[in-house]
């Protein structure tokens, strides 16, 4: 047995579990899980059965316990196999690189999600507005990381080996590109992510590189 | 020295922290930061000295090191004094407890908190419509929660004591009775609610019990 990564390959919080899966160097075995067509096949029952909360990711570890949640995936993988480590050394270091993660993963994107973007268009709201919104979320959440992220004096956000953090913003980083909000106010930011986005691990995570994106992308 | 937590009474975030505290037995000292009061203290260059996010809760450690993201924190405090734990002895059943704590903390709580909800009202939603919304990610996640929380034999959540998932579950529930919406639909949900709240550790940290409550309240 396996690892099994049930995933789509745009989604945000499926792209940090295989940064980190390809950090720790485990193999898995991905099952693609269509977020868009047919009305979404998370809300299918087979999913829901995985899933009852029918989003994705979903980790299935060798004994065939499901995890879900990106942030509790990550930190069982941290315990799973240590090392490589993806958290600080020291404690302090640790905390800040947890709460840079949250900046991200409860500050940002739970806002900016599909089913929440389709909760405003289904109110009447255009596009432009959903766009609007989806932006400020992101300024509200880089500002602040850009200001902590700027105290560090390391390679990456929080250590000199890439860590969750930098998962979080790297996936981050790329849902922004793809709304095209503008990034240029936030250069240590747009530093690490570049440090990152020359790393096999990084790049083999991609979106485009998944085997659900459109062929179109390849 | 000893732990400072800038805290509101009424934040969810916050709460969560304050219970932590208080089942590892530690000693703080409370700041309250008004998140309505003159426009939000929050906002305020002080505490954004403090938070460049000016979100609370932060916690500052003994050697003067801020700590934001409610979950970093409970993380934190579970390295800084092991004993009691609140995470379940096992790998597995630490991930699902994360889960469902991540369950609240990304998916529930960041679309229902209090800038989320101004953001709306200023786009001309009436009270009415924003209630909607609020209850709507209440019940998304509660019946994911339930689901799961259901086919556990333990007290609690993921244990037979209480844990971070608890702990989450508790604030939220809070939070939902003060928007009022009916959680007849979650009965295990409600059991593990009334399981923590006869212990003093929950009873202390209620938002009525806090210095910064209104007196009124008392």
């Amino acid at each position: 047995m396996t690892l099994t990564l049930y995933s789509y390959w745009r989604s945000t919080a499926a792209y940090r579990v295989r940064i980190a899966l390809n950090l720790k160097g485990l193999d898995y075995e991905t099952k693609a899980v269509h977020l868009v067509k047919n009305g979404g096949e998370q809300h299918q029952a087979g999913y829901r059965e995985v899933n009852p909360q029918g989003l994705v990711p979903s980790l299935v570890t060798e004994d065939g316990h499901v995890i879900t949640q990106s942030m509790a995936i990550l930190e069982y993988l941290e315990e799973y196999q240590p090392a490589p480590s993806i958290l600080p050394e020291d404690a302090i270091s640790r905390a800040h690189c947890r709460a840079a993660a949250q900046t991200v993963v409860s500050d940002i994107h739970p806002l900016d999600n599909l089913r929440v973007l389709q909760y405003l268009k289904k109110q009447g709201w255009q596009q432009d507005r959903v766009d609007t919104w989806y932006a400020h979320w992101i300024h509200e959440g880089f500002k602040a990381l850009e200001q902590q992220a700027s105290s560090g004096k390391t390679q990456f956000m929080h250590a000199d080996y890439p860590c969750i953090s930098d998962i979080c913003l790297v996936a981050q980083i790329y849902n922004a590109n793809r709304f095209q909000v503008p990034l240029n106010a936030y250069p240590r930011l747009t530093e690490i992510y570049q440090h990152c986005m020359v790393l096999d691990e990084f790049i083999k995570a991609s979106p485009e590189q998944q085997p659900d994106a459109p062929e179109v992308l390849a």
